[in-house]
């Protein structure tokens, strides 16, 4: 995946509601340096909080990339926001997007983007093409967060602690492996995406060698529980090489995402099955802490559930949305 | 993957060596039905002991597939070769091809086909979209055979096992997931180019619902403890849903194929690994039997070790080239 070009200008179209921001959101919540404003059209019904602005403003303040912060309805893209991207590419924008519709399947888009010399990027497929893995072991250190089902919060989990270690001032970076990570942090590897014999080939590329006392915290994908994509998920671990596990949780899940007839797994069996996956890659890993999604608990429930775990599983379990990341940064630093 | 039209006129080219036409001797060794005879260009070093033919007497003995049984040199696909494809294609042969040089890259040989109504193969690649894995439960039975490394013979496996069956009349499908098996068959799943998201998908497509007492014996891939390729070897587990596993073993490899800084695991390892995975998909999944390629072992060796291996695990252990396959078929139809 080549760099997307920042500062970004937030396109949010004419989103009926936030939810359909969240792409934007998130590029907003977590990487703010990245961004110089929000564009909306006529009957937008989100709001990043951000300065609205034109296209020509978002150039005049700098902006290189627009990128599509939105979901898109009825599966096209319509023509209303075809004229939007068509002047952004008049204007020198580059144009990043994670739609399922591809801007490369849009003649008028990519004619346009050839003339203008500007670049489309679709972040759901990748860019290049990717090694077969070599299992080298490389300097630098990582951390993964793995999740006893899918969207359970690892992604969040590992954008907080690298936060949190960049505001302790200590070396860490943010290692996408999905759309919404890599139009946040401008790169990554789109997994889901790459070709079976190359995806663990594309994990070591995207985490490569780094200073000794340097964390990646790559963004875990799917589950070792999910039989749908438990595949991309093993190329996760033995590509990452991971020194350090985090284990992810959302208790009140009452069956695996999309498999109705899955009940999820214990957090001890989600341990007891990881590590000896990943210190197949890597035989000092350990498992740092569990970050619990506690977000359909009450706080009393959730701080009575979160010290359950913690007892049960003798590590720290901590909830980074209502608690911040501290204690997995800390207790990533002792392993 | 589309059916290949059999039977089959299989090109051994000029292959320098019997080495070389190793997919030839494949489909020989497996499904002769298949195939009516052998076509061989001046120079050719291989024969896989079938009658001779030129182009037209393959048409004639009924051949509807030209199948390239041989391995190319030099990275392209020579003139030499290409002047009988279009002969082959005029003469109305689909032509089938595990080449990593695709036959539709070359533009004479797509417009020839075009023109003769005739299909081309690259069976490296898939030739359809497939499905995310629904998890759902089939009926009927599977086996998958997984390594301790990779190529220790578990697609011989699958492939006597699935032979035994039939000679004793049991209902059994050999499931090819890569290239060799799928030319064997005429058709499968070349797993390792399918995009990451759905390789369980297509393994479930691959093994449909069948009857009660069918056994499907599904040609595994990589291993759970090869780095680049155990996430493909997930998704034959978590796709396949297999009732039984065998474990097969090379017991004279010094590291992991293509990975000398990494050691083989035990099989105790691979089966204490492998089961708590598979009885994710299927909590009924037991191992059935140990398969060990004893081929770099003299007569008394092997049996050595084989009988050491058997006391070890508490399951027949069985050199299938060596001694058949029947008592492997007799522990699956015993679980």
């Amino acid at each position: 995946m080549s760099e997307i070009k920042r500062p970004y200008l937030l396109f949010l179209g004419d989103a009926p509601d936030q939810l359909a921001a969240k792409v934007a959101q998130g590029i907003r919540d977590w990487r703010p340096e990245n961004v110089v404003g929000q564009y909306r059209m006529d009957g937008c019904g989100a709001d990043v909080g951000l300065p609205d602005m034109s296209l020509a403003e978002g150039r005049r303040a700098g902006a290189q990339t627009l990128v599509i912060g939105v979901a898109n309805r009825g599966g096209v893209i319509s023509q209303a926001w075809k004229g939007v991207m068509r002047e952004a590419i008049a204007l020198g924008y580059d144009i990043a997007s994670g739609l399922h519709n591809l801007l490369r399947d849009e003649p008028d888009l990519v004619a346009a983007a050839r003339e203008a010399g500007v670049q489309l990027h679709d972040v759901r497929v990748p860019e290049e093409d990717y090694p077969i893995a070599n299992g080298r072991k490389r300097s630098g250190r990582r951390c993964l967060a793995l999740g006893t089902d899918c969207s359970v919060g690892k992604m969040y989990t590992a954008l907080a602690m690298d936060r949190e270690m960049k505001r302790r001032g200590l070396k860490s970076s943010f290692r996408a492996t999905g759309q919404t990570g890599i139009l946040i942090t401008g790169s990554g590897v789109p997994l889901d995406a790459v070709v079976a014999d190359f995806m663990a080939g594309a994990v070591e590329q995207l985490t490569p060698d780094s200073d000794p006392d340097h964390w990646d915290h790559i963004e875990g994908q799917g589950s070792l529980f999910h039989l749908s994509y438990s595949g991309v998920t093993m190329a996760l671990i033995h590509g990452g090489q991971p020194d350090a596990l985090i284990l992810c949780h959302e208790p009140t899940r009452t069956h695996m995402r999309g498999l109705p007839d899955y009940a999820l797994p214990s957090l001890e069996a989600l341990r007891d099955l990881a590590l000896p996956i990943a210190r197949v890659a890597n035989p000092d890993c350990a498992v740092a802490g569990i970050s619990v999604n506690t977000q359909h608990m009450g706080e009393d429930e959730a701080l009575a559930y979160l010290g359950e775990v913690e007892r049960r599983m003798g590590l720290p379990a901590v909830d980074p949305f209502r608690q911040g990341a501290g204690r997995l940064v800390d207790a990533l630093l002792a392993i």
